[in-house]
């Protein structure tokens, strides 16, 4: 974990340290933050299931890691099955004045966004910080609905960048660009052989030294490679500045 | 329907009548209450996951069917994966007063049936029946922490009544006789084979013309069969007036 | 039922028959072929698990409708659970000659459509119709696999039907009106809201009369409104014939 | 996990090594070893459920972890919803020399016990050790169907090793025995607060020196220490010999 943090050299870096026990977080934040950790991010566990268990968990949670170490909340039903009513995030931020930020990975989550940046502005909630994830397969519109940015993979990184940059002042020209990617990106949100995806064009840019997944990952296809290879040729047409070359 | 509700002359039938559209359910609903239904029964679907959602719907189903038709709701996390906190339950109870009873399924659950019946004592919550399903495995302590009685099914549904009327005044005697049904009543609590195991029982004693299944249902093979009679054995050694014959 | 078959005069109707029973099924088989369904489809219940389950139920399921009326056999795992390997599919293709197509909703479900049609090629399986579903997300890179079209909502069918003739003879074509959809297509994909959002447009084409979901559905607020016309808006540019007028 | 190999003296420690990759697998798998362990025992992880899927799991992880190190196969559908078909069964015992056990866990699962064994004993399976876990719910008839033990949890571990060896010359006794135990047994199959009563009575029979759960598990309101207590002085009435003295 030191050498990412080193390795990115000034840019934030949040740990995930949500696990099973009290005892094993606390431990992995004080290692993430002394490592010079920006934040922790943590979500509650498929067990807790009820807005009262919800909100009990993240209050014990956050007391056990240390009340001066900064978390993300991770909105993520998709994958816990952990169902957070708009009501308990903004109880949650209320609560606990170290939540510093909300991974926003709800979906469909458009009306959760609104409805969490209304309560701000009317003096109902405390500002906090909004990243979406999921892929981005809804940065567009997320954007308009009150999001800063986005906090989730895809082998472009930079285009979700410009969307969130664009979208503040162009947002035509920011849909350009999500809807020129639309195509390559919803083709990485394929569980599991997306990830592969991902990291074959990451190899392909010189991001990475390996393509190869951690095993028993799936490993990309000759099918798949000419489905990728096509949609970057596509890409490229829509979007000359995406950073990708033709091969 | 109308045959089941004359044939058990004179006692309350409550009608299942939980459907994915509101019209299905309000047409049910009348139907039953106008075949004779004592109420129907209902419980939110898998998709209410947050305490305002499941309250939610569970007002609009109560308008949806008629206000003037007793309810019964049915808080079966087991098999819906809808979990209803105790105060979920008291703001359902309160804002629906056509809501008469609770089934009480949740698991474990006698906690929950302590803090209803504390509310209720307390005068924070109006009073309703509770009757306790799952098959009756907690039956000996749900009534000691404040059920009413028992709404499932087993091959001895008069134990169930013996052992709800016992625990009123000499709890060892209800105890004496669930537990020498207990292996049983653990036999039949098998997912699919249970059932047919029950209804083997029940055919046996004459309560039910056939022991099949609807198909694909499960049936009962040699192996089974033989553990049961087992059971039948050792039971009536332990509750001689079970109503169990040795074959 | 009558009434659907008839106004669609001419054009295949399958009917959805899956329920818990067999009788059920049978029931609700033959009296969809009396209106004139050109076969039902079914799809094996979430309790079936092992390639063994699946392969008899299914064979179960086929008998006790008829081996007389044709079938299709849904895979559809994100909705059922029931994960269906491709010689699982090939087995009950080769079992039950009732068996006329497969609805492939498998996600991610592109390396399954390759493997089944290269048996079929090499005279391992019997040949058979495949139509997706699942919106539609990858009807692109799915005709490319081997599928013979499409069987799914979308709010512009006619673009589905577009891209399966399109994609047999020319393939760019086929992706750029497809391209030009997807953020729609996406937008659609929004579990709850989809719906409503496909039927306010088709609403709006002239298709139905009324845009309202059974209750309790979602509706369409307001933003949801402003987005789906901000779609439409884009959607003109890149695809004109597509159907839609700016409003 | 050193001082518990050596605590144990003799007797031998199976570890669990069931983690998302096989590196991870592979190195608490060697560490084991390395302290002394007899064995490791893993699981397929939620995402293999056709029986390919499970069989080709299973294959790449003894592999990895070294086919010199012997491992149990643990068969926990109700954890981990992968449910192996006892043909799936037999197939990882062929083809895995490795593997020397079967933790039995399915549910319900009697005549997957009767159907291994059938095969053993015709000369169709390799033979192979089966011990059952599930808190020991159905361990009298798991005995029966031809379990050689039990492997799992309860307050008594020495009632289980008594059912066990009784159950080989006695089966009445052993059924006595048993039974007398099933009140208390099915009280600790509560999820969550079982293992407080487990704790709670362990303590206070001096097996272990604190009774609490790491957090954030539950722990034991007076409520249930109430009903424990009841429990347990009704079993020393059944069960002179068990162990635990009435306080």
């Amino acid at each position: 974990m030191h050498e990412i943090v080193s390795a990115v050299a000034g840019k934030p870096v949040i740990v995930g340290i949500s696990a099973p026990g009290f005892a094993a977080m606390r431990s992995l934040a004080l290692k993430s933050m002394e490592f010079g950790a920006a934040g922790v991010m943590m979500t509650p566990p498929a067990a807790m299931r009820t807005d009262e268990q919800i909100t009990g968990w993240v209050r014990n949670a956050a007391r056990a890691i240390g009340e001066d170490i900064p978390f993300v909340l991770q909105d993520h039903p998709t994958a816990t099955g952990v169902v957070m009513a708009p009501r308990v995030i903004r109880q949650i931020i209320e609560e606990n004045p170290s939540c510093v930020m909300l991974k926003h990975e709800d979906w469909p989550g458009l009306d959760k966004l609104t409805t969490l940046r209304r309560w701000q502005q009317q003096g109902k909630m405390r500002s906090i910080s909004i990243l979406c994830g999921n892929g981005g397969m809804f940065l567009d519109f997320e954007m308009l609905r009150g999001a800063d940015g986005a906090m989730t993979g895809y082998a472009f990184p930079e285009m979700l960048r410009r969307v969130v940059d664009l979208s503040r002042h162009d947002v035509e020209a920011a849909s350009d660009i999500f809807d020129a990617h639309l195509p390559l990106l919803r083709y990485e949100q394929q569980a599991g052989v997306g990830l592969a995806v991902r990291k074959y064009i990451l190899k392909q840019r010189g991001a990475i030294a390996h393509e190869a997944l951690r095993t028993p990952g799936p490993h990309l296809n000759e099918e798949a490679r000419v489905e990728v290879k096509r949609l970057l040729r596509r890409l490229i047409l829509r979007d000359p500045d995406c950073g990708a070359t033709s091969s």
